[in-house]
């Protein structure tokens, strides 16, 4: 291959592609192109800066575009930005350096990622709103926040990121409101693990507006409270003082607005690649796009479900990372498939953990041409006698023809991994006889005898005898 | 069925199969004799009584015998002592309550457990010499540290028991020294644990003995201190002076033994029951024995090992509790295999979790027929940005032909459970390939992006290809 593996997006997908085909392929020209500063960070750690437990940013940052350069033999271009890809003659158009040029390409992997939902709230624009999907992100929030002390915060969106945040503005000593539109936080998870979470937010002191469509933010009156005169002009600055409700307003010293994110796929519309019905672009399972040499991986892009088999979105890292290595792969030669997701996810709510793995409600499993049977149990994570344990409360889910496991929730204060447990039940496809009849480990500091994910498949099987 | 269900033997095994088969037919008669006093209890949990974390034995009762009698109408006859078991009639002879009785059966289960090994050591008689596999022992262990308080402790094995014990006297303030035969402790868990362990041991100020047979125990001198002139007999008194190891003697104030477990087989062999090549009881696959309406159960009978599909004798608390329900199930009409085990086992060891399951070293690998080819990484199990972690080491087995995962170990301070993933994708028959390809569960609080268990698949499956 004579013209280069040209990378656009320089996160965990595309630079995990471009590690791995350098490593298979030392001679193939790597060129990452990165309109930001940063590349390969873990934004699923900002909420930590945030709160106070990272001391730097750049230690989110897994390699540095240093030793991406000189260790790893990547040509990265960070603040480069690809403006236009032309798939006829297999060339981007960059934005770099003041300059605009353009690039061939072999292979073309778009990495772009998503970026947070910006809502059209009334105000989205006033000092003190934000989003948060990036590095620069945080920081400004942390700079918010230390400048101007504030009192409350209103967190809009009950995701993992509005829980996150929930607790990293409560450890700053700020009171907390959080906003969901839905009837229950951690919508994804399940009603198991949004009620366990929604009872022990309360006793954090985080007011839940559950139910409740924000309608947006009013500036500061000259007093320093909210404005409630519903007027669209602060009466002071432009700085945010209240979150809008239908006919209330709640004071809001600081709001964050964490309603999901989009995949950002203006570049590959451009240039007519086709999106998926999930509004992603595309794949196969090689993380091919429907145009020549051209991939897509990580939030971006589709990706195939263990479960059901079809197209879903899943903006997660390990995905990412995962499906970014496997095209890495591919192009050197080595064809990999990028792999399925269960749509895994875990969360930290204050001394909580949720987890949720594959299916993890009925109603979405009917959705999706199953049967669903499925339990709800709670138990302990360690025997009764032994000190230190915590109820563990599992949800399993199961196809009642054919006994599969579909999915399933773990929320607790100790031991939300083992939904893995259950998530290589998915890998495997295992019914619910088999994974009751897995040999888990047990020892009183560990475990009960029957690990909680056991009971639950025992009493499913019950179920579906 | 008009003849009872007949269970030798109240503890795990035992009282799951009465428990089950009650639940699922209540008409039916269900007899459990037991000869001690203690039924269903977890003899995995005295290690924590010695250690003063358990404040009473009790508490390692799951379900005391009032609630087995009253709440679960199980005719449970402890100090009941089987003598002799005439499948010919369908009679077990019974002594209890001074008596002598036949009971008639219909169906009969062996659970009669197993027994801690009594080494031909001189000196096993000495007071203050115990080996520990039940409640009595351990109280035994218990009084005896109170009363005498002992300084040094020996400890010979260096099993599961051996370090818990090491844990457990080293907490109550006395020196312990621990004797292995083998070059390694925890030889099932394979060489990497066992390298962490010994380490982490000596850094506990365990003094460790490896590669060191012991003689035998020898009296306290006159003067307190251990007998060094060889005599059989004690210079003062019958009490535990010193350890013997070839021409050296070590002080000791107190020995565990805890050299493994042997099944009490007594009762099947008088039988004319069938013992398969371990030394257990042969069973097929819904635990039945070779004699007619004979079953066995938990740490008596053989188990099948789920990589090998062989006999193997594992005498753990969830290979029993689970055959045992399986067994009540049979026995009242449905059929249901007592399943596998991969004699998946986890210890604590001071501030370390250890844990194995399948095969976990390439030497016995190929004893089994497999082509062996594995892997040990080390791996942070949170990411190096976030508060908390530690290193884990993981080793993972695969068959070379197959890329078949056939075991693997897990070792470190936090995480050690981590072992059920390797678990489950056994119970599954996934490749390394489908489980570097699970999607487990990532945030910072709880993983890296990659689990270290991805780790080992995606380093293997690199050294597979």
């Amino acid at each position: 291959m004579d013209e280069p593996f040209v990378i656009v997006g320089g996160d965990a997908a595309g630079m995990s592609a471009a590690s791995k085909a350098k490593r298979e392929d030392p001679e193939l020209e790597v060129i990452v192109l990165e309109r930001g500063e940063w590349v390969s960070y873990a934004a699923c750690g900002t909420p930590y800066y945030v709160k106070g437990e990272i001391e730097e940013l750049s230690e989110l940052v897994a390699v540095t575009p240093l030793e991406f350069r000189e260790e790893r033999d990547v040509d990265l271009r960070t603040q480069h930005e690809v403006v236009d890809v032309d798939p006829d003659s297999s060339t981007v158009t960059v934005l770099g350096e003041g300059e605009r040029y353009e690039l061939s390409y072999g292979t073309l992997l778009l990495s772009t990622g998503a970026r947070a939902v910006e809502p059209p709230f009334e105000g989205m624009d006033r000092e003190g709103v934000f989003t948060i999907h990036s590095l620069p992100e945080a920081d400004a929030i942390d700079v918010f926040v230390a400048d101007t002390a504030p009192e409350t915060a209103a967190i809009v969106g009950g995701g993992y990121v509005g829980i996150e945040m929930a607790e990293a503005l409560s450890a700053r000593g700020i009171d907390v409101h959080l906003f969901e539109m839905l009837p229950h936080v951690l919508d994804p998870f399940g009603e198991a693990v949004a009620e366990a979470v929604e009872a022990h937010l309360a006793e954090q002191d985080v007011t839940l507006h559950l139910d409740t469509a924000v309608d947006g933010f009013v500036g500061r009156a000259a007093d320093g409270g909210a404005q409630t005169d519903g007027a669209e002009e602060p009466a002071t600055d432009g700085t945010v003082g209240g979150v809008r409700v239908a006919e209330e307003v709640y004071p809001a010293d600081v709001a964050i607005v964490g309603v999901g994110v989009d995949p950002a796929t203006e570049l590959a519309e451009d240039a007519g690649i086709e999106l998926g019905p999930t509004g992603a672009i595309a794949t196969d399972q090689y993380g091919r796009t429907n145009v020549e040499d051209v991939f897509a991986a990580g939030d971006v892009a589709e990706a195939t479900h263990v479960v059901t088999g079809e197209p879903v979105h899943v903006p997660l890292a390990l995905t990412a990372n995962r499906a970014g290595r496997a095209i890495g792969q591919t192009v050197t030669g080595d064809p990999t498939p990028v792999g399925e997701t269960a749509g895994t996810a875990i969360v930290k709510a204050f001394d909580l953990g949720a987890a949720r793995t594959g299916i993890v409600d009925e109603e979405r499993a009917r959705e999706a041409g199953f049967d669903p049977v499925s339990v709800t149990i709670s138990a302990p994570s360690r025997p009764h006698y032994y000190p230190g344990g915590s109820k563990l409360t599992v949800t399993l889910l199961a196809n009642a023809e054919s006994g599969a496991v579909l999915g399933g929730s773990v929320v607790g204060e100790e031991g939300a991994k083992r939904i893995d447990t259950i998530a290589t039940a998915l890998q495997g496809g295992l019914t619910v006889a088999d994974l009751q009849g897995t040999d888990l480990a047990y020892a009183p500091p560990f475990s009960p005898v029957w690990d909680p994910v056991l009971t639950a498949a025992k009493v499913l099987e019950g179920k579906l005898a």
